[in-house]
């Protein structure tokens, strides 16, 4: 049993997951949010309690930490008792996040691989360039860390576990299939940080096909899919942590990552990047300016946070299984439907970030109650999936299946 | 009879102009070449020698100007003894140099209207602005300005006169049609300053209809055409100088002016001007430089001036007239038809640079002769058309008429 949790963090999604962390603190016990802007920490502090998210009194308090200095997150979390971190700061504080946590033996968790700044988009194995290297520093230390524990990667890992344990004998293909049909209102925008987004997509694209890492252009393999509640939607194969760790940890010849784009999105970003507009390369203009296009396209660009309040629609986020069970071809999708205005009026953010920040939150609960305290590094899919199913469903991301059987809820 | 040149501006249209002044220097005489940069004059200097342009030995020389300053203009003009003074620099210096001749006594030539550095796309009337305020000054001083005399405005001006006169009893509309067929092989390029280019296009856009000024969007107005050797062209409704001019000193009640654009310029240029990436107002980025992002898509688009050793195919810019004659409808076309490669190949420029230089160095050659010599300021529809078609006909921009009548060369 573990408590007191740190959030590293003060973005979308760590609103959502401290929301929620809040709705449990009588599980969780303190809750702490640290950021370099400890402003930010503040205001994601005054929106719990505006939405009276504390469950029980409590201490709810905001820090400022730079979370690349190991050191100081190692006395952060010292000071204050917290045996559970959610590192949801930048990708590029993973490595010393989860040091400090080995260091001290506080639970990790994180939402998504490892990024150094100088290499956009590196090839597979994603896990195995920094992760899983210090897996056996864990195991040494018996330090929970939790990889990639948000929707994608994180439930869907779930999702293509139970799929491929439950419904399937022998399973062909895994699709992750990640649509957002929602409405900013926006003429165009991001939903979170530009410079991210527009990096996720510049470069190759990477799939697991027959067994073997395939590699293609981003935008260059679309496929429509016939979704629940979304209905027909356009996506395009992009590369996706997920796919490497369920490559090694399911025995599955093809998994791939379906992201859903909209042809005006296709074509804004097709325009920015053909004119070298997404380039982090500084370049100089007539007045002797150096500047980087992408920081300028950023400055643009809507804040991704400003878009929360008039966000409308829903997301549809699932895992379409294909293959064999007792002898005959079967396909089973599990999948969640989330409400953009919904996730607003709860805790203030759309619903990506809902999507997102919730399953941390329900993975600190799991690590709280013992469950999901493996004492060692593991990816979702190495973790009992139906009490975090189960939980998803108490606390905001109800599950369902669509089967042979017909399209229901999902509850163990 | 006036003589020696000095040539402001060293872009591409000066250098088709210098060209052209060069392969008529016994009677232009000195040739000079003045800009901020003196190295881009030097460089036009040199291509002038290796395509062997002076048609008879003499003087060419380069000078550096600022020539925002009239003292330092009328220096320059007193020293090099130019008597013409053709102006191919920034739109912001018109109005300088045009006080430095008013001064000093030379001529004055220029290919478009003044404009303010701070005032985008000002509405009409646009001469009325600035240059028809200097009228009275140039004739009280014996000085001759012509405004406008590249290819549109000024070859235009010609025709459309010379259609006014010859080919209509009574003029409905007068259509100038300016379709660049040529390709760059880009992705994206503009084909002049792209800080100008895009500038052109940002506002409303001024036509002159039922003898009234009438405003539209940029885009707004959609037109196909057929037009000689280029074919099938789709315009879009534009402001342009010569509708201010023609509007005042022709008695046609529709003046417009018609742009050619592909769908991709069109496309590009939206979602940069929908993102707020041709805005002049600079942003600051996270990273807190200050840049005002059209600076940035210039910095990334490709320099204009590359473009001309690449560029293959035609334009074709010409007045559709539309009215009665001896009691009947009648329709003429009086139009130009210039070629990318060969223009590049005789003054190493393309062709949109070579029927705005040609033109102006003509003019200069009027000058010279006597024929344009007014003594006052007048656009071109207000001098004699027949000297300047049939020079231009043997100085690389034969003109030809399409009516009733056929499809045949224009010559007097």
């Amino acid at each position: 049993m573990k408590k007191n949790v740190l959030v590293i963090g003060a973005g979308g999604v760590a609103q959502v997951t401290a929301h929620k962390c809040a709705q449990n603190n009588d599980v969780l016990g303190d809750i702490h949010i640290a950021s370099r802007t400890v402003s930010k920490c503040r205001d994601i502090i005054a929106s719990i309690h505006e939405k009276k998210s504390m469950k029980v009194d409590g201490v709810l308090e905001a820090h400022a930490l730079d979370a690349l200095d190991v050191e100081a997150t190692k006395a952060l979390i010292a000071r204050t008792g917290a045996q559970i971190v959610i590192n949801l700061g930048s990708a590029f504080v993973n490595m010393s996040v989860l040091q400090a946590c080995i260091e001290t033996g506080a639970a990790y968790i994180d939402t998504a691989i490892h990024e150094d700044p100088l290499k956009i988009c590196e090839n597979p194995p994603w896990y195995g360039n920094y992760e899983w290297k210090r897996r056996e520093a864990c195991a040494a230390a018996g330090v929970t860390a939790i990889l990639g524990a948000g929707f994608d990667p994180g439930v869907v890992n779930a999702y293509a576990a139970l799929l491929v344990r439950d419904w399937m004998d022998e399973t062909d293909s895994l699709d992750i299939i990640d649509v957002n049909a929602g409405s900013h209102g926006k003429w165009f925008a991001t939903n979170f940080d530009p410079e991210i987004n527009f990096r996720e997509f510049t470069g190759q694209v990477w799939s697991w096909q027959n067994r073997q890492w395939t590699s293609n252009q981003m935008f260059e393999i679309r496929k429509e899919w016939d979704l629940p509640v979304v209905g027909a939607s356009t996506t395009y194969m992009t590369g996706h942590d997920e796919i490497h760790s369920l490559s090694k940890n399911l025995d599955v010849p093809n998994i791939r990552f379906w992201m859903g784009f909209g042809d005006h999105y296709i074509n804004v970003f097709t325009v920015l990047k053909n004119l070298g507009l997404l380039s982090e390369q500084p370049v100089r203009t007539a007045e002797g300016v150096e500047v980087a296009p992408l920081k300028v396209v950023k400055a643009v660009l809507p804040d991704p946070s400003s878009l929360a309040k008039d966000y409308t629609g829903k997301t549809c986020i699932g895992v379409l299984a294909k293959g064999r069970k007792d002898g005959k071809d079967a396909e089973a999708l599990i999948y969640q439907i989330s409400d953009h205005k919904e996730a607003f009026e709860e805790v203030g953010s759309q619903g990506i970030s809902y999507t997102a920040g919730v399953p941390a939150a329900a993975a600190a609960l799991l690590i709280a109650t013992g469950e999901w305290d493996a004492k060692t590094m593991v990816n979702v899919e190495e973790l009992p999936a139906e009490p975090f199913i189960n939980l998803l469903n108490r606390i905001g991301l109800p599950s369902r299946v669509k089967d042979a059987a017909g399209d229901r809820d999902l509850a163990f």
